[in-house]
């Protein structure tokens, strides 16, 4: 809301056109419609068909169910992140069009079909095991509406299989690098690329990678610039920042 | 070096233009230049004027002075990070256009003047006693060729002040935000832009900030997304990942 | 007990009004009455109806039940945290008027009706996923005799939210600002009440926030004023800290 | 900025009596005045005599001689904390009037002398190598306004210390306590007293405290009701809660 | 086996009163018979009735039932610690007199009565969830023939509970002090004894007591002298140490 | 591939026996054969019956079965690391000649038989609860063509078990040496020979070894020379280590 | 004081042989009389001439020298740990006899000469760089009254020098084994000695020992029973527990 | 000293040849010459010019000086590690033929000249920053009398200055690779080649390296095979480890 619009208001105030009490009451509110975001918001989401996001963990099925079930009335977008498979049948039952990544745990309902982005966002991993996140970051990236091109298994213990994909990696507009143990992929392939990386570690790994502390600590401590990193295993986390990026 | 450099190569062997013993020298020594990440960071150097930087922690003042002398045979920009004034003297020896500054213990020299981008990078900070950092982020980003908006002592303690100059940090293609003590500076940042934000944590606080990992921490969880973190302190890490996301 | 307590005492044995045996043993239990606190605990408590409080955490179901049924011999009110539903049935057999808060895993028994306070603790969170915390200081504010105003789901990545209930959280006479993940939601309140604030970090979020570690880190740091720390998931420590404050 | 405001406004834009742009102008400001903390704080700070705040720690002499030296234009009490000797000398030559306090590392200047209030804080320390946080502390507590009682080296290695002194603690509205090594002092009074305990750990002992560490968890979890902690060797922090606890 | 041992040996082998096969055997055998613990403990073990001693963590009930099995050809005392219920039942299949401390976790087989000492062992500890360390404690201590003291419950929360127990404390030889949480029990009760002390952490708490490590830390820096720690939930550890003060 | 091999193919351009663009496609191809390592790692697995490896962990019974699935169709010898019975069972439907390690947890299928080395490694560990640890070194050290000898249960606690076995360890060429709790075994072993000694701390122990990290740190921090330390209960790691200088 | 003493002072009431004033004031002083530790203290130091003690760290040099004043008034001896030159030579100018332990950093003064104990404390360390710590030890223990037997530099990287000391160690009736790096020692004479064994990690080592967290980890965790652990470097603590057990 | 040797001495003693006072005392002897290893390591020494080592952290000058004095008088070469230049000054004093590696802070005395190995140890090394831990590396493995190839600045920011030296590392027996920041190029060249690998994490690095702990998990956590991992900054313990292997 700017300026005119308050112009606006107040000239129908003196034109009588409106109450005062009614003027009043909406200029009240002015302060988060003036923050702006709320508004601002809502129109990027209707307008680029931004997701509503809901943060399963933590919640019960009955209360996913429910905030699923009030934005449905609304016409946008959803992703439910860390959704059980319990979950997503409580909310099939609700909205027959909602699809689960049972890999990547996460629930996604479209309403407004969107056209993905030219340039793309390229997700590698180091490993096997790293897939969940690999799944979550891309289910995030593509409801945002940016095309992906996934690059998995190409950890630096054979450095061979990263080379053979280097062509794919370095044609994205951001890469997200997702790997546990020591997450060295990171550096590595922060040092071949001139974009961009976003660097996700995983709890995957023996002992002493206390939960993803060790790729995590191994990440931010790069040697290679345009480094940053998110929480671990927060694939929706890099691929909210990723899409950010790309839609720049 | 692309396939039509290999075609022509055969070529000229086919034609007897070059000895085979030559020819199988070049191609011996493709690997490198296939990888081609060598060549493109000097032609992206030269072209853009990319400094060379250098890391001066743990480096003493005559391997510092001496690195500083080889690349001035180069016709690069310079630039380097925790930098004492000790050092700066002695490169102020051999460099009379070395500048300091001397808060965020960075020696710049500019041989290549740069046009600065149009789109700017925002630097915010919680307090004055972030401000090297503040500086080192700066210094690294102009010298990247970037337009820079610094924004600086908006501490969430008095969140008014924020408010103040959120249009400027709105206005940011990307937004640095860097902040000691608890760092919840970055999340409410990312909750009020729809820009990428790259958060620094600092050393800054009392007893159990432990070094700046109580900022750390709190930036990787933070609850607002679009945020990524980079290393405690590293205002040159930050910098650097946003110059590039500046200039995509 | 006063030094008049003494003197009637050494004068009733002046007067052979008491025997010197029961005098002594009087006496010898001096100690433990002049320290006091025994006394005045069960005098405050039949008087404001302060509840005994019964930690269930490592507590056999057994236990439980038999250190109520012992207490309802007494006439206090009675508050059992961290009670599981098993725990809450072994106790209904005993007590019909037992209620169990499912959500904040409290039992509590009223035996003795209290008028709430006037003045209110505000309890402030920051996401649903918080809200066992939440009901668990919620109870045990209430049943310490105080009102008690509920703001939830008012997390610094939507700041407006927390906007639109500033009002009720600074009419608090003390607020308590539960929040997992960077637990940013403390210093943000902080900021905006001049109260005094307890703050509670949850064990809610991704991999860093090691069990509420990273949530705790940042409220200790907090820069604005005014904060002090509990336990982590410790909502009953912060409303009996709140009531102590509260009902000064 | 309340809703009678809007209105008086609007009816002078009915009537004419003001300019629509003016009105404009006037409402777009709305969000600052309306949040009102500035105006609220401004206001306490002239009526209570409440100090300005400089947190040395991390800033330079000058830095903080200029901040000093554009608050004494203001008609306030100023309070600088962790400052050295040396910034003590740069701020005496501007106001003579500065105080030192060696041991706490303050620096306060009074220009608005406070009644202090009737009801005291009792800061209550362990060992004599906590003084500086407890000098820190009564600083603090007293530029605030507040009466101080000070009962200092009574750790529990010789609990009848503490015992011969329980009747100034059990007397005071709100008690600080500052402990170092396990910290147990806290436990100790939070099981005495009935009244709000903030606890301080200190960075003193022997290794395994870990610079204040131990002392800070030892503190959260503290089996006696009643404690809320803040950061390690924080004295304003503790002194500000407490001020705000003393007055309610 | 001394001098005088391997004197006699030689004489024998002069005499021809044995081979010289024999006696090159015997001594081969020497380096651990002279290193001599093998012997000492085993003659220690026949005349004290000393337990031998079995870790069932991380053992199949399998491989516990053979052990136990084994060790009842010997003549000796058994105790079994952190056994499960089917350990027991296993073990109860093959020797009728194993007895089960379901809270301790101890499985105890007395082969050999033992006069229990005069002196004795006080095992105190802060809350009703630390049984069950105070129990693998007790059970410990008296298979190896200590007279053991408990005072369960006496938390500084409360601190008139530790008094009113005090003298029968300060009676013992040695004092075992269990305690979760801040573990404040131990500085405390060693502020008041002058006989050693031996602190267990235990693993009972909120969040941030990080599985025993705050009480753990506590009791490493106790400001009180005498004190010594063992590993969190170590009761076997504390009792088989207070047992060999106790035995000087 | 050498230089010779592309004079060969530069002759067979000139010779007009190859395409240009067939030429030119195989140079193309030239920088990951230079790289050499994925040839030679096939050359060497073939030569030496080297296993292919599954880590198992993070992945589901499917993906394990379609993985060995797709390796059965290639002629090596197979190991899967911390397969579960499920998985063995899956794999078993597949492969007949699969065996299963249930304490080591290791699959293994063996297509080549390999002539054990002369020299052997040395598995040392310090209780019967490190077992697992010590099953899946031995099988991973076995199925590389390693000869192995197991000294088990000679824990420093009753360090004459570990000299009663001193002569086969130190007739090892490699010692692995597996130890929980305080890892002590290590250095004294360290101590005791002069061979390389790989060190695996495992996870077992009571509180405060916290996952492994006591023994990891104790090894690390070992005050005898010649030893090197692999991650927490990797087992498998430390055998493939040895297995590289068993075979030098 | 014991009921005797009560029912003495009644009957002087009675008797009037005392003003119920005086008795009044007399009980009123009961408590702190009855706990008794007081009285006991001093007894116990004026009979075995325990010493006050100082600990340095911390405290300023003036405040060291004017403790030192006030115990010189009394008739003890006098032990100051953690002390600097400057310290004692301040001490040295009101006290002649004080003398300085420089590699311990103690100040010890002796007016009451004290009966060394027949049986001995045996001091066994690692290596050199632990000696400041043993000094600390053995002067604390010495001036506490015990004989004490240093058995330095016989760590486990060479274990033969420590069997060429093991009868010494083993006639002590308390070791105490002094240990940095990864403090193996203690878990090795835990298995060689049926006696007591204190250990104390010291700080010396290589980074990952962390301040001597690894010695201190490791310690905890050793395998062997008997141990218990002080904090890092804490020779005084490990000394005056030892003295306890010793004089038994 | 095997079963011959005793039965010899028994015959002796049969014969009459030998005392059986004599006989005793060499049997009494015997545990630690059967154990061996003292007679082996000096062996070695004179046979293979193994070096004495003396660890200077912790030491005083006059300390080093006196040991170096002492071993002077034994035929052996000398390494002193982390050792200042005043250590240095005053061992020269003594010993004109010391010499002082300025950067790697050793001092090495040659008394018997070695033939290198022809195999040789790689010593690879990330940045500039790591020389000091690569030289102390480089003078360990030179005076235990290995040929040694020095790798440096090759970290994985700009892996193709890592390929460009490929064939140098692949080349050599064992590898020692040297990082700091995130360590990842020992992930990277365990990848490469085929030969044990000792890492070295260094404590070079911005904040959240902690002192070289991000490293060294990292390393820990390696997803290549055939890495093994020494204590931080530990170059001396990663050559003495390299120097055993290449000289199997």
């Amino acid at each position: 809301m700017d300026k005119i619009d308050i112009i606006k208001l107040l000239e129908a105030v003196k034109n009588n056109e409106i109450e005062i009490d009614t003027a009043a009451k909406e200029i009240e509110d002015l302060p988060f419609k003036d923050l702006g975001f709320a508004v601002i918001d809502n129109h990027r989401q209707i307008r680029t068909g931004y997701p509503e996001v809901i943060y399963c963990e933590g919640k019960t099925v009955e209360q996913v169910k429910n905030i699923v079930e009030f934005m449905l009335t609304k016409d946008s977008n959803i992703l439910a992140t860390r959704a059980s498979e319990e979950m997503f049948k409580a909310v099939k039952e609700i909205c027959d069009d909602a699809n689960y990544n049972k890999l990547g745990r996460t629930i996604t309902i479209r309403k407004n079909a969107l056209e993905p982005t030219e340039s793309y966002i390229a997700i590698v991993s180091a490993g096997t095991s790293d897939l969940p996140v690999v799944e979550e970051a891309a289910e995030t990236a593509m409801i945002l509406g940016n095309r992906v091109e996934k690059i998995v298994d190409v950890g630096v213990a054979g450095i061979h299989r990263l080379f053979a994909r280097l062509e794919v990696i370095r044609g994205a507009k951001v890469v997200i690098v997702i790997a546990g143990m020591e997450g060295a992929l990171a550096s590595v392939i922060g040092g071949l690329v001139d974009k961009p990386v976003i660097a996700v570690p995983t709890s995957i790994g023996y002992g002493a990678n206390f939960g993803g502390f060790a790729a995590l600590l191994s990440m931010l401590n790069s040697c290679a610039n345009g480094i940053s990193v998110v929480n671990i295993d927060n694939g929706f986390g890099a691929a909210y920042n990723a899409s950010m990026i790309n839609q720049l």
